[in-house]
């Protein structure tokens, strides 16, 4: 008895320590993206904007992508490569036609953000992620990474851009 | 003597008094909109991402919604109507395509934001713009207001979605 009374105070202590480190805000995801282990950073909705972007053809979306605040201040600088600790999001979700805005503007003219498809992580850490430029990278759908094989593209496809840091996306003003 | 060396205190105090209210941070313009009064916001820039659009034909630009504090907090709850002190704004660049990202695509597919063109900006005060559904209007284009003839149509062209307040754009997760 004595023990299980112990166990029980323990266990009660243990939960108290990992409730005190959830984050007050921002869905945090559990699972990992394979190869780099990133998870969906507290709060990355609230980061400042870096631009937009569509895409046509199989992927057909609308894109933002947003930055924290080492990004955006690396951004805003010139600063490159991006320092340690900047972490980038692009978000995508499905290109959809607005019958409302359109009917304003009297013709088929208007697309908006529908609902959300994956996003994609950035993160930099130019020691842990020496073997892909510094960046560890994740891709999300519905709060679940994609699997080893999507992540092992992740560096290949950024590589035609190392002239700035692997990153596709500039400021827009 | 006695009456200038008065007048330059004055002077001193009330410059001391004005540089006290600029805004440490972001762009203020000095001219406001026809109408309605309305100047850029300080720190517009770094309000967060409502949601993203792209506009073909004539307009032939991509979109990012931003809203401040009290604005992203209505969307989040699904406040409507907004309350008072909520502004929106639309920052509109040029559609532009990318021949960086094309190449990664291996087709002709990808859209960025080019050059800025012009923002618009809404401005929730019940009372001060009771006629116009609560809202004020402004459209800029390198921090210059558009003419009266411009901003006469805002409401107009707002009223088919009084709805969602008047506001078109929805908040995208």
């Amino acid at each position: 008895m004595k023990r299980n009374a112990f166990s029980l105070v323990a266990v009660a202590a243990l939960a108290g320590v990992v409730a005190s480190f959830t984050p007050a805000s921002g869905h945090v995801d559990a699972e990992a993206s394979p190869i780099y282990g990133v998870k969906i950073p507290a709060g990355y909705r609230d980061w400042k904007l870096i631009s937009v972007a569509h895409e046509e053809g199989s992927l057909n979306d609308l894109r933002a992508q947003l930055g924290n605040d080492i990004a955006i201040k690396a951004y805003r600088e010139g600063t490159i490569p991006f320092p340690d600790g900047a972490i980038i999001v692009a978000i995508h979700w499905q290109y959809t036609s607005s019958e409302k805005n359109n009917e304003v503007f009297g013709s088929a003219q208007s697309f908006v953000a529908g609902p959300p498809k994956n996003m994609q992580f950035m993160v930099k850490d130019s020691k842990k992620y020496a073997a892909t430029g510094g960046w560890g990278f994740a891709d999300f759908t519905d709060g679940k990474p994609a699997d080893e094989a999507t992540h092992q593209k992740c560096f290949s496809c950024h590589e035609p851009s190392k002239d700035h840091d692997f990153v596709y996306t500039h400021y827009a003003p």
